[in-house]
Protein backbone atom coordinates (compact mmCIF):
# COMPACT_ATOMS: atom_id res chain seq x y z
CA UNK A 1 0.00 0.00 0.00
CA UNK A 2 0.91 3.45 -1.12
CA UNK A 3 0.20 6.40 2.09
CA UNK A 4 0.48 9.95 1.04
CA UNK A 5 -0.12 12.44 3.36
CA UNK A 6 -2.43 16.08 2.29
CA UNK A 7 -4.11 18.60 2.25
CA UNK A 8 -7.27 19.79 0.50
CA UNK A 9 -9.46 22.60 1.30
CA UNK A 10 -7.60 23.42 4.54
CA UNK A 11 -7.89 19.62 6.03
CA UNK A 12 -4.99 17.53 6.48
CA UNK A 13 -5.35 13.97 6.14
CA UNK A 14 -3.57 10.40 5.21
CA UNK A 15 -4.87 8.27 2.68
CA UNK A 16 -4.04 5.16 0.36
CA UNK A 17 -3.29 5.80 -3.27
CA UNK A 18 -5.21 3.86 -5.28
CA UNK A 19 -5.98 3.46 -9.32
CA UNK A 20 -9.19 5.45 -9.88
CA UNK A 21 -11.25 5.75 -13.53
CA UNK A 22 -9.56 8.96 -13.95
CA UNK A 23 -6.18 8.95 -12.64
CA UNK A 24 -4.84 8.32 -9.20
CA UNK A 25 -7.02 9.09 -6.15
CA UNK A 26 -6.64 8.89 -2.63
CA UNK A 27 -8.61 7.02 0.08
CA UNK A 28 -8.67 9.04 2.96
CA UNK A 29 -7.66 7.04 5.61
CA UNK A 30 -9.45 7.04 9.08
CA UNK A 31 -6.96 7.32 11.96
CA UNK A 32 -3.56 7.26 11.84
CA UNK A 33 -1.46 4.80 9.85
CA UNK A 34 1.16 3.63 12.08
CA UNK A 35 -1.58 2.15 14.58
CA UNK A 36 -4.63 0.84 13.20
CA UNK A 37 -6.45 2.16 10.80
CA UNK A 38 -8.99 1.61 8.29
CA UNK A 39 -10.30 3.37 5.09
CA UNK A 40 -12.90 5.13 4.70
CA UNK A 41 -13.94 5.02 1.28
CA UNK A 42 -14.13 8.44 0.59
CA UNK A 43 -12.09 9.26 -2.12
CA UNK A 44 -10.13 12.46 -3.94
CA UNK A 45 -8.02 12.94 -6.61
CA UNK A 46 -4.55 13.02 -6.49
CA UNK A 47 -4.48 15.87 -8.71
CA UNK A 48 -6.44 18.34 -6.64
CA UNK A 49 -3.98 17.88 -3.00
CA UNK A 50 -0.79 19.28 -2.16
CA UNK A 51 1.13 16.41 -1.19
CA UNK A 52 2.73 16.85 2.22
CA UNK A 53 5.63 15.14 3.97
CA UNK A 54 4.05 11.65 4.04
CA UNK A 55 5.05 11.34 8.04
CA UNK A 56 4.27 12.78 11.23
CA UNK A 57 7.29 11.77 13.39
CA UNK A 58 9.51 13.03 16.29
CA UNK A 59 12.91 13.20 14.09
CA UNK A 60 15.17 12.31 11.53
CA UNK A 61 18.11 10.36 12.10
CA UNK A 62 20.30 10.23 9.05
CA UNK A 63 23.75 8.07 8.33
CA UNK A 64 26.69 9.41 6.85
CA UNK A 65 28.70 7.53 4.58
CA UNK A 66 26.86 4.84 3.77
CA UNK A 67 28.04 4.32 0.44
CA UNK A 68 31.52 3.82 -0.52
CA UNK A 69 31.98 6.10 -4.28
CA UNK A 70 30.25 8.64 -2.00
CA UNK A 71 32.18 8.78 1.05
CA UNK A 72 35.78 8.98 -1.68
CA UNK A 73 33.69 11.49 -3.66
CA UNK A 74 34.00 13.40 -1.43
CA UNK A 75 37.62 12.84 -0.21
CA UNK A 76 36.57 11.06 2.93
CA UNK A 77 38.01 7.64 4.41
CA UNK A 78 34.90 4.83 4.63
CA UNK A 79 34.20 4.36 8.34
CA UNK A 80 34.09 1.43 9.61
CA UNK A 81 31.10 1.71 11.73
CA UNK A 82 27.69 3.69 11.39
CA UNK A 83 27.56 7.22 12.12
CA UNK A 84 24.47 9.30 12.96
CA UNK A 85 23.11 13.11 12.92
CA UNK A 86 19.77 14.04 13.26
CA UNK A 87 17.73 16.20 10.91
CA UNK A 88 15.28 18.21 12.55
CA UNK A 89 11.12 18.12 11.81
CA UNK A 90 11.15 21.82 11.04
CA UNK A 91 13.17 20.45 7.13
CA UNK A 92 10.86 18.13 5.77
CA UNK A 93 9.10 19.37 2.82
CA UNK A 94 7.02 17.62 0.94
CA UNK A 95 6.55 16.79 -2.93
CA UNK A 96 6.15 19.59 -5.07
CA UNK A 97 7.44 22.12 -2.10
CA UNK A 98 10.04 24.32 -3.18
CA UNK A 99 13.63 23.97 -1.45
CA UNK A 100 14.95 27.59 -0.42
CA UNK A 101 18.11 28.26 -0.92
CA UNK A 102 19.33 29.74 2.24
CA UNK A 103 20.93 33.13 2.56
CA UNK A 104 24.06 31.15 4.74
CA UNK A 105 25.34 29.15 1.99
CA UNK A 106 27.04 29.47 -1.12
CA UNK A 107 27.09 25.87 -2.36
CA UNK A 108 23.49 23.77 -1.80
CA UNK A 109 23.70 20.01 -2.50
CA UNK A 110 21.10 17.01 -3.70
CA UNK A 111 21.97 13.45 -2.31
CA UNK A 112 18.96 11.10 -2.81
CA UNK A 113 18.91 8.55 -0.08
CA UNK A 114 16.07 6.03 0.73
CA UNK A 115 14.30 6.73 3.60
CA UNK A 116 12.83 4.23 6.19
CA UNK A 117 9.56 5.09 8.29
CA UNK A 118 9.75 3.40 11.48
CA UNK A 119 5.75 1.82 12.54
CA UNK A 120 6.46 0.64 16.33
CA UNK A 121 7.81 2.73 19.33
CA UNK A 122 11.23 0.78 20.23
CA UNK A 123 14.34 0.82 21.44
CA UNK A 124 17.49 -1.96 21.40
CA UNK A 125 15.86 -3.33 18.54
CA UNK A 126 17.34 -7.23 17.57
CA UNK A 127 18.69 -7.79 14.81
CA UNK A 128 15.95 -10.41 13.31
CA UNK A 129 13.54 -7.77 15.06
CA UNK A 130 14.08 -4.87 12.94
CA UNK A 131 11.47 -5.62 9.84
CA UNK A 132 8.97 -5.34 12.46
CA UNK A 133 9.42 -1.93 13.44
CA UNK A 134 9.33 -0.63 9.94
CA UNK A 135 6.29 0.77 8.63
CA UNK A 136 7.49 1.43 5.21
CA UNK A 137 9.75 3.31 2.44
CA UNK A 138 10.18 6.80 0.61
CA UNK A 139 12.10 9.19 -1.53
CA UNK A 140 14.28 11.36 0.41
CA UNK A 141 16.83 14.43 -0.75
CA UNK A 142 19.26 15.03 2.23
CA UNK A 143 19.99 18.56 1.29
CA UNK A 144 23.50 19.95 2.30
CA UNK A 145 25.07 23.36 2.28
CA UNK A 146 28.54 21.45 1.95
CA UNK A 147 30.23 25.02 2.33
CA UNK A 148 28.74 25.10 5.68
CA UNK A 149 29.32 21.47 6.30
CA UNK A 150 32.80 21.65 6.08
CA UNK A 151 33.41 24.74 7.98
CA UNK A 152 31.29 23.35 11.56
CA UNK A 153 32.03 20.42 12.93
CA UNK A 154 28.59 19.68 13.79
CA UNK A 155 25.76 19.95 10.70
CA UNK A 156 22.87 20.59 12.84
CA UNK A 157 22.89 24.23 10.55
CA UNK A 158 24.37 22.85 7.58
CA UNK A 159 21.80 19.89 6.80
CA UNK A 160 19.27 20.95 9.49
CA UNK A 161 17.65 24.35 7.76
CA UNK A 162 14.49 24.84 6.60
CA UNK A 163 13.18 23.12 3.44
CA UNK A 164 16.56 20.79 3.92
CA UNK A 165 14.34 17.93 4.00
CA UNK A 166 12.05 16.85 1.00
CA UNK A 167 10.65 13.40 1.41
CA UNK A 168 7.92 11.56 -0.48
CA UNK A 169 5.71 11.36 -2.44
CA UNK A 170 4.27 8.34 -0.47
CA UNK A 171 5.14 5.60 1.84
CA UNK A 172 5.37 1.93 0.07
CA UNK A 173 4.73 -0.51 2.60
CA UNK A 174 5.24 -3.26 0.44
CA UNK A 175 8.52 -3.29 -0.70
CA UNK A 176 11.60 -5.68 -0.70
CA UNK A 177 14.66 -2.63 -0.07
CA UNK A 178 17.66 -4.67 -0.09
CA UNK A 179 18.36 -4.04 -4.16
CA UNK A 180 16.72 -0.80 -5.54
CA UNK A 181 18.19 1.71 -7.74
CA UNK A 182 18.40 4.92 -6.42
CA UNK A 183 18.44 7.77 -9.24
CA UNK A 184 18.70 11.50 -8.89
CA UNK A 185 18.06 14.11 -11.92
CA UNK A 186 18.95 17.94 -11.57
CA UNK A 187 16.88 19.64 -15.14
CA UNK A 188 15.78 16.15 -16.04
CA UNK A 189 19.79 15.36 -16.40
CA UNK A 190 21.44 12.57 -14.17
CA UNK A 191 23.23 13.31 -11.46
CA UNK A 192 23.32 10.03 -8.94
CA UNK A 193 22.39 6.51 -9.77
CA UNK A 194 23.70 3.54 -7.72
CA UNK A 195 21.27 0.89 -5.77
CA UNK A 196 20.26 0.30 -2.19
CA UNK A 197 22.33 -2.80 -2.76
CA UNK A 198 25.47 -0.53 -2.37
CA UNK A 199 25.06 0.35 1.25
CA UNK A 200 28.11 -0.33 3.46
CA UNK A 201 25.93 -0.82 6.60
CA UNK A 202 22.00 -2.43 5.83
CA UNK A 203 19.29 -1.25 6.91
CA UNK A 204 19.57 -3.81 9.57
CA UNK A 205 22.54 -2.67 11.04
CA UNK A 206 21.52 1.13 11.18
CA UNK A 207 18.36 0.52 13.22
CA UNK A 208 20.54 -1.81 15.89
CA UNK A 209 22.92 0.72 15.97
CA UNK A 210 20.89 3.81 16.64
CA UNK A 211 18.25 1.91 18.88
CA UNK A 212 21.70 0.68 20.71
CA UNK A 213 21.14 4.25 22.18
CA UNK A 214 17.14 5.96 21.57
CA UNK A 215 13.72 4.86 21.24
CA UNK A 216 12.68 5.26 17.84
CA UNK A 217 8.65 6.56 17.54
CA UNK A 218 5.96 6.20 15.27
CA UNK A 219 6.45 8.22 12.09
CA UNK A 220 10.02 8.76 12.37
CA UNK A 221 12.36 8.63 9.89
CA UNK A 222 15.99 7.07 9.43
CA UNK A 223 18.16 8.21 6.40
CA UNK A 224 20.24 5.58 4.81
CA UNK A 225 22.68 7.45 3.10
CA UNK A 226 23.39 8.62 -0.50
CA UNK A 227 25.37 7.52 -3.33
CA UNK A 228 27.51 9.05 -5.56
CA UNK A 229 27.46 11.61 -7.78
CA UNK A 230 26.20 14.39 -5.25
CA UNK A 231 26.32 17.83 -6.87
CA UNK A 232 25.82 21.79 -6.82
CA UNK A 233 21.78 22.87 -7.06
CA UNK A 234 21.42 26.27 -8.03
CA UNK A 235 17.69 28.85 -7.84
CA UNK A 236 15.87 27.47 -10.52
CA UNK A 237 16.58 23.92 -10.97
CA UNK A 238 14.73 21.10 -10.39
CA UNK A 239 15.46 18.50 -8.72
CA UNK A 240 13.84 14.67 -8.50
CA UNK A 241 14.66 11.71 -6.45
CA UNK A 242 13.54 8.30 -8.38
CA UNK A 243 13.49 5.17 -6.11
CA UNK A 244 12.88 1.51 -8.09
CA UNK A 245 9.29 0.48 -6.31
CA UNK A 246 8.21 3.66 -4.90
CA UNK A 247 8.36 6.88 -7.13
CA UNK A 248 9.62 10.18 -7.81
CA UNK A 249 10.19 13.26 -5.18
CA UNK A 250 10.36 16.49 -7.19
CA UNK A 251 11.25 19.81 -5.99
CA UNK A 252 12.13 23.02 -7.57
CA UNK A 253 14.98 25.17 -5.95
CA UNK A 254 13.88 29.00 -5.23
CA UNK A 255 15.58 31.51 -3.22
CA UNK A 256 14.23 32.40 0.46
CA UNK A 257 12.05 34.95 0.87
CA UNK B 1 7.04 33.35 37.01
CA UNK B 2 8.39 30.18 37.62
CA UNK B 3 6.41 27.34 35.47
CA UNK B 4 6.47 23.63 35.66
CA UNK B 5 4.90 20.72 33.95
CA UNK B 6 4.40 17.43 36.03
CA UNK B 7 2.09 14.79 36.01
CA UNK B 8 -0.34 13.63 39.10
CA UNK B 9 -3.05 11.22 39.25
CA UNK B 10 -2.03 9.97 35.96
CA UNK B 11 -3.37 13.71 34.27
CA UNK B 12 -0.26 15.84 33.25
CA UNK B 13 -0.79 19.75 33.44
CA UNK B 14 1.50 23.13 33.17
CA UNK B 15 1.56 24.68 36.71
CA UNK B 16 3.22 28.34 38.26
CA UNK B 17 4.99 27.73 41.33
CA UNK B 18 3.98 29.85 44.18
CA UNK B 19 4.73 30.06 47.96
CA UNK B 20 1.57 28.30 49.75
CA UNK B 21 1.14 27.84 53.53
CA UNK B 22 2.40 24.54 54.03
CA UNK B 23 5.17 24.80 51.37
CA UNK B 24 5.22 25.08 47.08
CA UNK B 25 2.76 25.06 45.07
CA UNK B 26 1.77 24.57 41.50
CA UNK B 27 -1.16 26.79 40.22
CA UNK B 28 -2.48 25.04 37.41
CA UNK B 29 -2.44 26.53 34.03
CA UNK B 30 -5.21 26.67 31.71
CA UNK B 31 -4.01 26.00 28.04
CA UNK B 32 -0.13 26.14 27.46
CA UNK B 33 2.23 28.15 28.40
CA UNK B 34 3.79 29.84 25.13
CA UNK B 35 0.90 31.15 23.94
CA UNK B 36 -1.76 33.38 26.08
CA UNK B 37 -2.72 31.73 29.22
CA UNK B 38 -4.64 31.87 32.49
CA UNK B 39 -3.97 30.26 35.96
CA UNK B 40 -6.74 28.58 37.13
CA UNK B 41 -6.67 29.16 40.67
CA UNK B 42 -6.84 25.54 41.36
CA UNK B 43 -3.03 24.44 43.58
CA UNK B 44 -1.83 21.05 44.07
CA UNK B 45 0.92 20.88 46.70
CA UNK B 46 4.63 20.17 44.42
CA UNK B 47 5.13 17.53 46.81
CA UNK B 48 3.19 15.19 46.01
CA UNK B 49 3.68 15.90 41.70
CA UNK B 50 6.13 13.94 39.17
CA UNK B 51 8.02 16.72 38.08
CA UNK B 52 8.23 16.16 34.09
CA UNK B 53 10.59 18.41 31.54
CA UNK B 54 9.44 21.40 31.81
CA UNK B 55 8.99 22.17 28.14
CA UNK B 56 7.43 20.62 25.11
CA UNK B 57 8.91 21.47 22.33
CA UNK B 58 10.25 20.31 18.85
CA UNK B 59 13.87 20.09 18.63
CA UNK B 60 16.90 21.04 21.31
CA UNK B 61 19.57 22.33 20.25
CA UNK B 62 23.02 22.47 21.90
CA UNK B 63 26.10 24.63 20.87
CA UNK B 64 29.65 23.26 21.37
CA UNK B 65 32.60 24.69 22.94
CA UNK B 66 31.46 27.84 24.53
CA UNK B 67 33.46 28.06 27.74
CA UNK B 68 36.86 28.31 26.40
CA UNK B 69 37.94 26.34 29.72
CA UNK B 70 36.45 23.47 29.01
CA UNK B 71 37.34 23.80 25.46
CA UNK B 72 40.25 23.55 26.41
CA UNK B 73 40.18 20.93 29.19
CA UNK B 74 39.25 18.75 26.23
CA UNK B 75 42.32 19.23 24.60
CA UNK B 76 40.13 21.06 21.55
CA UNK B 77 40.60 24.51 20.10
CA UNK B 78 38.63 27.75 20.95
CA UNK B 79 36.07 27.84 17.85
CA UNK B 80 35.55 31.21 15.85
CA UNK B 81 32.47 30.75 15.03
CA UNK B 82 29.58 28.61 17.41
CA UNK B 83 28.43 25.18 16.09
CA UNK B 84 25.15 23.25 16.99
CA UNK B 85 24.15 20.16 17.26
CA UNK B 86 20.60 18.40 18.19
CA UNK B 87 19.39 16.12 21.26
CA UNK B 88 16.25 14.75 20.43
CA UNK B 89 13.37 15.85 22.66
CA UNK B 90 13.14 11.95 23.22
CA UNK B 91 16.57 12.45 25.28
CA UNK B 92 14.72 14.32 27.78
CA UNK B 93 13.55 13.61 31.70
CA UNK B 94 12.70 15.67 34.51
CA UNK B 95 13.61 16.89 37.67
CA UNK B 96 14.32 13.65 39.41
CA UNK B 97 14.00 11.11 37.01
CA UNK B 98 16.84 8.51 36.24
CA UNK B 99 19.64 9.00 34.05
CA UNK B 100 19.72 5.73 32.59
CA UNK B 101 23.89 4.34 32.10
CA UNK B 102 22.93 2.82 28.99
CA UNK B 103 24.82 -0.03 27.40
CA UNK B 104 26.88 1.20 24.57
CA UNK B 105 28.94 3.57 26.61
CA UNK B 106 31.54 2.99 29.67
CA UNK B 107 32.20 6.59 29.84
CA UNK B 108 28.97 9.33 30.50
CA UNK B 109 30.16 12.93 31.45
CA UNK B 110 28.01 15.50 33.09
CA UNK B 111 28.22 19.23 31.17
CA UNK B 112 25.88 21.43 33.63
CA UNK B 113 24.26 24.12 31.21
CA UNK B 114 21.90 26.77 31.19
CA UNK B 115 19.07 25.97 28.47
CA UNK B 116 16.93 28.38 26.77
CA UNK B 117 13.12 28.00 26.24
CA UNK B 118 11.62 29.72 22.64
CA UNK B 119 8.19 31.06 23.42
CA UNK B 120 7.39 32.20 19.75
CA UNK B 121 7.85 30.68 16.45
CA UNK B 122 10.95 32.54 14.64
CA UNK B 123 13.14 32.35 11.80
CA UNK B 124 16.22 34.67 11.02
CA UNK B 125 15.79 36.71 14.42
CA UNK B 126 17.57 39.79 14.11
CA UNK B 127 20.14 40.75 17.30
CA UNK B 128 17.61 43.21 18.64
CA UNK B 129 14.63 40.93 18.76
CA UNK B 130 16.47 37.78 20.35
CA UNK B 131 14.42 38.66 23.70
CA UNK B 132 11.63 38.64 22.45
CA UNK B 133 11.58 34.88 20.97
CA UNK B 134 12.90 33.78 24.23
CA UNK B 135 10.05 32.50 26.98
CA UNK B 136 12.20 31.26 29.39
CA UNK B 137 15.56 29.69 31.22
CA UNK B 138 15.62 26.93 32.96
CA UNK B 139 18.68 24.05 34.05
CA UNK B 140 19.87 21.15 31.55
CA UNK B 141 22.77 18.76 32.05
CA UNK B 142 23.75 17.73 28.21
CA UNK B 143 25.06 13.92 29.52
CA UNK B 144 27.44 12.51 26.93
CA UNK B 145 29.03 9.39 26.24
CA UNK B 146 32.54 10.68 25.96
CA UNK B 147 33.92 7.60 24.91
CA UNK B 148 31.49 7.04 21.75
CA UNK B 149 31.37 11.13 21.33
CA UNK B 150 35.36 10.62 20.23
CA UNK B 151 34.52 7.45 18.21
CA UNK B 152 31.98 8.80 15.76
CA UNK B 153 32.02 11.88 13.69
CA UNK B 154 28.29 13.07 14.76
CA UNK B 155 27.20 12.95 18.13
CA UNK B 156 23.68 11.67 17.94
CA UNK B 157 24.11 8.67 19.80
CA UNK B 158 27.22 9.92 21.50
CA UNK B 159 24.52 12.86 23.03
CA UNK B 160 21.28 11.73 22.08
CA UNK B 161 20.84 8.68 23.56
CA UNK B 162 17.03 8.08 26.14
CA UNK B 163 17.84 10.19 29.83
CA UNK B 164 20.71 12.88 28.38
CA UNK B 165 19.02 15.53 28.66
CA UNK B 166 17.81 15.58 32.11
CA UNK B 167 15.99 19.34 32.28
CA UNK B 168 14.41 21.81 34.96
CA UNK B 169 12.96 21.88 37.27
CA UNK B 170 11.00 24.48 35.94
CA UNK B 171 11.20 27.51 33.62
CA UNK B 172 12.10 30.93 35.34
CA UNK B 173 10.31 33.44 33.08
CA UNK B 174 12.13 36.53 34.14
CA UNK B 175 15.82 36.21 34.91
CA UNK B 176 18.46 38.23 33.42
CA UNK B 177 20.65 35.20 32.19
CA UNK B 178 24.36 37.52 31.65
CA UNK B 179 26.00 36.61 35.01
CA UNK B 180 24.59 33.48 36.82
CA UNK B 181 26.27 31.03 38.30
CA UNK B 182 26.48 27.72 36.93
CA UNK B 183 27.08 25.00 39.28
CA UNK B 184 27.79 20.86 38.79
CA UNK B 185 27.80 18.58 41.94
CA UNK B 186 27.90 15.09 42.20
CA UNK B 187 27.14 13.16 45.76
CA UNK B 188 27.44 16.97 46.79
CA UNK B 189 30.87 17.35 45.66
CA UNK B 190 31.21 20.06 43.40
CA UNK B 191 32.66 19.18 39.94
CA UNK B 192 31.84 21.88 37.98
CA UNK B 193 31.75 25.75 38.91
CA UNK B 194 31.46 29.25 36.32
CA UNK B 195 29.10 31.65 35.37
CA UNK B 196 27.25 32.59 32.38
CA UNK B 197 29.49 35.88 31.71
CA UNK B 198 32.02 33.37 30.32
CA UNK B 199 30.21 32.32 27.17
CA UNK B 200 32.27 32.75 24.41
CA UNK B 201 29.35 33.70 22.09
CA UNK B 202 26.36 35.18 24.00
CA UNK B 203 22.46 34.14 23.86
CA UNK B 204 21.69 36.82 21.29
CA UNK B 205 24.78 35.19 19.05
CA UNK B 206 23.33 31.74 19.57
CA UNK B 207 19.65 32.48 18.61
CA UNK B 208 21.01 34.65 15.48
CA UNK B 209 23.48 31.96 14.32
CA UNK B 210 20.82 28.77 14.55
CA UNK B 211 17.69 31.14 13.16
CA UNK B 212 19.90 32.27 10.34
CA UNK B 213 19.15 27.95 8.94
CA UNK B 214 16.08 27.29 10.76
CA UNK B 215 12.75 27.81 12.30
CA UNK B 216 12.36 27.37 15.89
CA UNK B 217 9.28 26.47 17.38
CA UNK B 218 7.64 27.58 20.88
CA UNK B 219 9.09 25.06 23.70
CA UNK B 220 12.49 24.66 21.70
CA UNK B 221 15.56 24.78 23.89
CA UNK B 222 18.96 26.36 23.06
CA UNK B 223 21.86 24.82 25.27
CA UNK B 224 24.30 27.66 25.59
CA UNK B 225 27.76 25.34 26.59
CA UNK B 226 29.12 24.16 29.27
CA UNK B 227 31.92 25.23 31.61
CA UNK B 228 35.07 23.33 33.21
CA UNK B 229 34.93 20.64 35.29
CA UNK B 230 33.35 17.85 33.33
CA UNK B 231 34.03 14.45 34.76
CA UNK B 232 33.01 10.57 34.96
CA UNK B 233 29.02 9.88 35.76
CA UNK B 234 29.13 6.45 37.45
CA UNK B 235 25.83 4.16 38.28
CA UNK B 236 24.52 5.07 42.02
CA UNK B 237 25.64 9.11 41.31
CA UNK B 238 23.60 11.83 42.22
CA UNK B 239 24.28 14.58 39.80
CA UNK B 240 22.86 17.86 40.68
CA UNK B 241 23.10 20.91 38.26
CA UNK B 242 22.36 24.26 39.85
CA UNK B 243 21.94 27.78 37.93
CA UNK B 244 21.67 30.73 40.39
CA UNK B 245 18.29 32.62 40.20
CA UNK B 246 16.86 29.24 38.76
CA UNK B 247 16.76 26.28 41.08
CA UNK B 248 18.31 22.54 41.00
CA UNK B 249 18.12 20.10 38.75
CA UNK B 250 18.88 16.61 40.20
CA UNK B 251 18.97 13.05 39.03
CA UNK B 252 19.99 10.10 39.52
CA UNK B 253 22.08 7.26 37.43
CA UNK B 254 21.21 3.93 37.06
CA UNK B 255 22.17 0.95 35.09
CA UNK B 256 19.54 1.03 31.78
CA UNK B 257 17.11 -1.88 33.22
Amino acid sequence: MRIARFSIDGNVAFGAVEEGPDGLVLDIIKGIPYADFELSGVKVPLAKVRLLPPVIGNKIVAFGRNYAEHAKELGNEVPDAPFAFFKPTTSMVGDGDPIEYPGFSNELHHEAELAVVIGRMCREVPRERVKDVIFGYTCANDVTARDVQKREKQWARAKGFDSSCPIGPWVETELDPSDLAIQCTVNGEQRQLGSTSQMIHSIEDLIVNITEAMTLLPGDVILTGTPAGVGPLNVGDEVAVTIQGIGTLTNKVIKRG
